[in-house]
């Protein structure tokens, strides 16, 4: 394996070569300054959010890509400013190396950023780069809102339907085949690769935040990180209500089941508690559910899925067969 | 010493209790949500950074005080607004901590996060907590600056002169007397204790800034953290031009001297190489010199400090006696 002996400056230079952005972009001055500048933008709020990665704590350098694992720096950023209705413009991305780190694994990441942010046309404006045992990644991204418009966790109404934009589980079944391949060799991989992307490669619902952002029609809404078990508490809790969930409705893709009958683990379970699906949870209006639904199939998105309601009682319960459980913040922690 | 087995909830509620602002703030949502959203500001741009400090690279936990380097966590990112001369804003503080720290060093780290912040009436709006074995800080300033007078590196002139707005080197020396206090013990603690703090705490120039940005009297600005001669070397070759400076014009602390002769180190090694003092380094418009100076005074600041000027020829010389010597881009390089 080739030893790199990057420099500070020549990862600056790697960076400093974009972020330019386009003339609609409002960006005065990206990355080269003590401060990257750029203008309001009329009619909006700003939105702003930040994560950071630390290696074998939020991932696998032994088996995570380093290309997805750019994409997923930028991805769960994004996924936060969907999950307010919002438009990704802006990044600041830091990365601390191990001196040790190859060349090459640094331009694949930095590829893997790049990628991410391209797709959603947010401009990397600024970042910080750094020597250090344990490689961490910081990354921060602002976006905007139409004024008022930013949907909040705590605005969700007893009596509404609670959604969710895609399958429940993927993501932590994943993450369980990446770390132990073997284990799962009896399955097709046609059922095992799906679960993989999800944990590897996760897709920010970008587009369906905005739709649903300017359609007036949700409540609240919150993306899919720490589990539904968790994230749906913090709906509950911040709007003063409950939720009711139906493990029976709960979307799952087609490798969950076989997996979590290896890993002896109920698929609900995997449903509810395991993390990083970076999905939308949303609860709709009354009354206009219909409207909704039908408005996300004429813009040719994915459909999204009825999984429980708001009640009055506060607390998360999760419906498995005749018998209810309280789930309250039984999300996935990450390791360590 | 206590063992904590702190968790990320825990910590994120004692930062939770903050970020709420006053009603001018701009702010419509804190911390607690998916993003943090403010609103625009009328009449301005805004300006943004982000520093990534790592343990035993940035900072060494077993002589700084937890306190002074929250402060400071905040202050070297307030630093860069002040550069531009905008006006400190909202922040986003994360931080990854060994599993092992005490208690207590997190509760006094945060409280000079918040005291930092607090004094800028800089507002905490969000963040992000994970464990690492490496203590990892990432903090990012956003703030305001007049529409069109962001103060950039790239505009300074032929004919300008130069200033700093402290005395350079006491970082530099301060580091140095942290790592290796016994080697100092024959030089008074009133020389000591100046330069040590100038390491440990230093302050930001939020003040002079601001009024320098408004003065449009001002060139190029940026701030002093990789050293004078690697700083200056950013302002001329991102103006095209280069600069002349007068090393018998470098302020300097009353202790640095006998520091540097300890060293073995010139007193204008020291201070054009030492990096971190965070004070500004800008160009004044010609003709405007008098005036500034004159602003500066009447607003009750520390006078500034002519240092040289900017020649049509570039690179970066100092002179030192009567001898020119080049030392562009020969400023402080971090550890590691």
């Amino acid at each position: 394996m080739e030893k790199s002996g990057w420099s500070e400056l020549e990862l600056i230079k790697l960076f400093a070569d974009c972020g330019r952005g386009d003339d609609s972009s409002g960006l005065i001055k990206g990355i080269g300054d003590d401060c990257a500048v750029f203008e309001n933008l009329s009619g909006s709020d700003w939105v702003t959010t930040t994560d950071i990665l630390v290696e074998r704590v939020h991932f696998d350098r032994s088996w995570h890509p380093p290309r997805l694992l750019g994409r997923k720096s930028v991805a769960v950023n994004l996924s936060d400013v969907a999950a307010m209705g919002g438009v990704p413009r802006y990044a600041l991305v830091s990365i601390a190396l191990p001196p040790t780190i190859e060349h090459q694994w640094i331009s694949e990441w930095h590829r893997g950023v790049m990628e991410m942010l391209g797709a959603h046309k947010c401009v990397l404006i600024g970042g910080d780069t750094a020597t250090s045992e344990v490689l961490t990644i910081n990354v921060v991204v602002i976006g905007s809102v139409t004024t008022a418009h930013a949907l909040m966790r705590s605005s969700a109404q007893v009596g509404e339907n609670i959604y969710v934009s895609g399958t429940l589980g993927s993501a932590g079944a994943g993450l369980e085949i990446c770390r132990n391949e073997d284990l799962f060799s009896s399955i097709d991989e046609t059922c095992l690769a799906p679960l993989r992307r999800q944990h590897l490669d996760p897709e920010p619902e970008v587009a369906l935040g905005k739709l649903l952002g300017r359609s007036s029609m949700v409540g609240a809404m919150q993306d899919l990180s720490d589990g539904l078990a968790t994230d749906i508490a913090h709906i509950a809790e911040q709007s003063g209500v409950g939720a009711e969930i139906d493990a029976a409705a709960l979307p799952a893709a087609d490798g969950l089941e076989p997996v979590c009958r290896i890993l002896g683990t109920p698929v609900a379970s995997m449903q509810v508690s395991g993390g990083e699906d970076y999905k939308l949870v949303f609860t709709v209006k009354k009354q206009k559910d219909a409207e909704l639904i039908s408005v996300i199939r004429e813009c040719g998105m994915e459909p999204v899925h009825r999984i429980g309601r708001i009640v009055a009682d506060p607390g998360v319960r999760l419906k498995v067969g005749s018998k209810w459980q309280d789930i309250s913040f039984q999300g996935y922690e990450h390791r360590g």
